[in-house]
């Protein structure tokens, strides 16, 4: 796009969809980039459907425990944080009042959130009495409803947390020439893995020590083509209509 | 304690709990340190009925919505993140290994999290081959399980998001002399309450514009000195079973 | 205290109390929280019997020194002085203009005086021209008159530097069962000790090298319940004393 | 990519190309996106050609001073500093040692090498005496020999600073649906631009009293997608050359 | 010197002196760089005299109080403090063991001793067992013994707290052509000035308010060369004293 | 000067100039303080000449590769650009707009021009509409024209890149009493060192390894003190004119 043609678009719509994901191991067979990849698919669809503007993908994210792996790369969460928030000041500074941001990688929500606060917390340090005109909305991809329901439905707790078939499916639609549609390998055995319920954390030394082969808990095994492809319709169902809805609320 | 208390004790346990809290307006009626005075009396039985170390409570967090309202003290999301990662460095350089948060403000884990990643970014982006021994683990009281179904079960949708009645209650039973025990006021009508579902963030300004008298959805009317000292005992159960869990796992 | 409390003490007074400490090492028979509990019970006690708003307490202080003894948790220098810009930051946005340090640690100093500095450069370097409303004092409470010189006369040279009889003294007399009144230990011989006049700097292994058992030419074993009762008493008045000038000065 | 086949390739080969440019405004016909798509295409193309892994591309860079125009969005320079050091780190951790910025925005500069300096002085400070096995190197697209002689024999001194005819055609060629082929607009008069020589700084809104359209001193009107072939071949050249030979030094 | 010869040095010595100071109106006729040219001018003369290094004066303070008046320079203390942190790291990097800053401007403290302290907290966080060998002292040059007795009797209370008739005869002697030695004007009545004991903090506004002529409670109309000549060279005695002492202590 | 002398001037005239250099090894015969004392000996005698406000010289700057030589001295990037904008941000205040870096060292040019970059992104993030009246020029004092010339046409090649003729040259002007006139040693061969053209960067160890005597292919000892009064001579002139057309310019 011209900078011209994002005026025009300002007069009309107020909103901007930036995708966030990582870059990092995906295991034996997963795409190191299928945290960014998948959020771009899905933004990239929804906005040439629905005339709305996607900005560059935010490709790294915070993947530290992954750095036990070759290929991936990490920003420390404070980078991220700062990264988001030169972007939110610089979207608010031109014009722009709904910003919402599709993610991909759950490691990148703590610094995501964070740096949204740290962004309103300058006014409210300032003691600004006039409520911050531009919104912020965070949601990761799988979380939307009909995807949620559709992932939930055809893998169960094969699922798991990193390494999932849904996200996998998705790069095997988004980008059928990148990844093996076939023969990708099944999960190791859960007794290799010592993982624990709930808010943990690792360096990137005991991530591999825990999770050898970088898999977490998930059978990717068990995903097609097709399942990308249906996710991927009801990813980008799911999103026009959040995404409306944010740029109408008040 | 004493230091060579301290040493004794970790000759024989690895962990600490960190009560972590915000002081941060309660509507009308609810105290400005609720959010830290419930991890806190929590954490304090647990720590004297079962011996365990108790760290001394964080009583400031992350409350830069809240500034709009007299009583409010926050630190940025960068400021808290800091902090933690100074507490969690401390501890692990002089020997404990099993960092236990038990928090009692939802603005708080965001940057809780980001701290910690940021703790062992240290040690993944330098390489490090050796799985750090120190691990951390975040607990908000309310998402302990019988605590949480209690509180499901008594209040349902009127729990809310600030001010809750669960909250409200534990205080009545924690600090009996610094509540009103009745005559509470209700919660202002719904229909006064900008209230987006999900991932939304105001400035303070923005926030008071939402929920003008401070409160967030929530009757805490509802909240009975019984109640509280329910939550608390079962707070305390379900603390010491994660508690000791965490020190025994590898 | 309520949010609507807090509003109507406004209307009627402009200052709060901070009371700063830390949590470190005070030798065999110290308590670790010695730094925080000493300003905490002064304050507390004259809050309680002035009606003036205590903060909660900063339990953590800068303590770098101390952290080859167990127990001991510092903060970095930068991430004490950020903490105490966001809680003038706070203050000042919700209406406090006289905010009143008490402290209780001396390697807490420079930190919060550079923080305070900071709070302000933030104004003059852009050249605000309308007086910065928001005073700040800063105070260690063995420096208030009465307290000053009740502990010389008591202690003279055994007052010494770190685990003084003053300030045991008067945990003594506010956690009274939390320490032992008698058969604390002599102090180690000052031959043991490698101790440089005035200021100079050292890390946690140097300190301990010159100062093994944690204590620093001080003899805590004079310091009585009584004598720690007398200077709560003293620290009290002349806290109200200078808590109320600063108040009302221009 | 999988993390296994980065792996092996790491066994083969030490380096990495990482396309590096901006998200900003073109003037009234330019893509908001050239500073980040021309690097981007090059190195991806000879990615492609060479088998070389050519990471995602950090698509906003420091446009600070072109926020006066809508679709703008700029990192400060600390930002993409601290971003540009976890890449290194990143990539260092896990086994690259020759890193390559390919660069399309010369406001990156600054910030990207203060950066690398940033890494190594981490180093230096430390006084670790083995030589650090990790290098960088930055090059600008139009900087590369063959490259830099045909834009001057394209365009002298229509080339301009901003919106130049070089990378406007390399976008004709690399994404020929996205910019209109001819009647793109004539530049404004220099008369209406002020504009100094060397090294001179300015924000955005005396950015835009200078230089009110956005371009700089430039006739983009010259470009042909045929020019950005040419150039898009000779750049692609030029960096295999430079690149392996970056690879195969001391 | 070169490179060698220092090398050479440090064969022989472990220490290095630095002078730091600010350069900040010091009234209607003092230098503006009267805080950085005495602790330079006392260390140039040891230096010559005494075979000592003395590196480059760090001229630049934090006067961020000072900024209502032209010819103000300051640094934010969190800037200062990171200068201070990267010297006291370079010099431990290429050999010395004993750094020795001189100071020349009350407001440096705060800051100068919390960056020292930072340089230390990074090994006392890490569990470095082994003590720094690398030692720091601080002495403003006013509080060296025979310097404070002199200035004590030659003014008493008119020595006051900035533009003090110490620092002025210091610069009336060690830069006679750049002040004029005579006519000085005499300080302004005490009533125009709101003074508060100890440890309170301005901005630069509110000091222009309380001291609008730039003078604090001082005389320096008192100040003579002779007296110049006189504490500049006990000065010299003292720091030399002092200083080698510091390099002989373990 | 005093605060009042500064008033004055700022009347007349909008403009200062701030030398920059560094303090680092030059090899085995130059000054360690040459990269200060050659922009510091320009300016001095241009703003005596002239009648020009000349800041104090910052004689420490980013040398972190020259860590690994005695006497070298560096800031971190990032904190050279944190002084840098404290000194803009203070000169603005106090109401200069036309501020001169002249610049003595290549390694000072990223951070530099990063932090000017940094002074004015807030002014572009928040908004601001009114260009900033504060304007900066960054001028490395050998690419003045004169002297740019005249270096060249001296040393041709031999001027090389550390350790340049025309700066020793200079010092030979400014401090004949510091530096040997002659016996000056003749450069290393070339085969002892390691350079790569271009952009490239190297830790401490790194340098020393490619340049074991700390100089960079050129050779010092064709440099007389007469060469360097004309160099000195030539910048004076150089620097006069685009001092004072930099002054005038809007």
């Amino acid at each position: 796009m011209t900078s011209p043609a994002v005026a025009a678009y300002l007069a009309e719509r107020p909103g901007i969809v930036i995708p966030i994901g990582a870059t990092e191991q995906h295991g034996p067979d997963g795409l190191i980039g299928t945290d960014h990849l998948c959020p771009e698919a899905i933004a990239r669809r929804f906005g040439a459907r629905d005339g709305v503007i996607v900005a560059p993908t935010l490709a790294y994210g915070m993947s530290q425990f992954h750095l036990g792996f070759a290929g991936s790369i990490s920003l420390r969460p404070s980078t991220l944080a700062a990264l988001i928030q030169d972007l939110v000041a610089s979207l608010a500074a031109t014009g722009f009042t709904r910003i919402y941001f599709l993610n991909g990688h759950g490691g990148n929500l703590a610094p995501l959130r964070a740096a949204i606060q740290e962004f309103y917390a300058a006014r409210s340090f300032a003691g600004v009495t006039e409520p911050c005109p531009v919104h912020c909305r965070v949601r990761s991809w799988w979380e939307l409803d009909g995807v949620d329901a559709l992932r939930k439905a055809l893998y169960g707790a094969a699922e798991g947390y990193h390494v999932t078939p849904s996200e996998v499916a998705l790069t095997l639609a988004s980008h059928p020439d990148h990844i093996a549609a076939t023969d990708r390998p099944a999960p190791p055995p859960l007794a290799d893995m010592i993982l624990h319920g709930g808010d943990n954390y690792y360096d990137a030394a005991d991530f591999r020590r825990r999770f050898p082969d970088g898999r977490v808990v998930s059978d990717a095994s068990l995903a097609t083509r097709q399942h990308g492809e249906d996710l991927l319709a009801l990813a980008v169902d799911d999103l026009a209509k959040d995404f409306f809805a944010f740029c109408r609320s008040v």
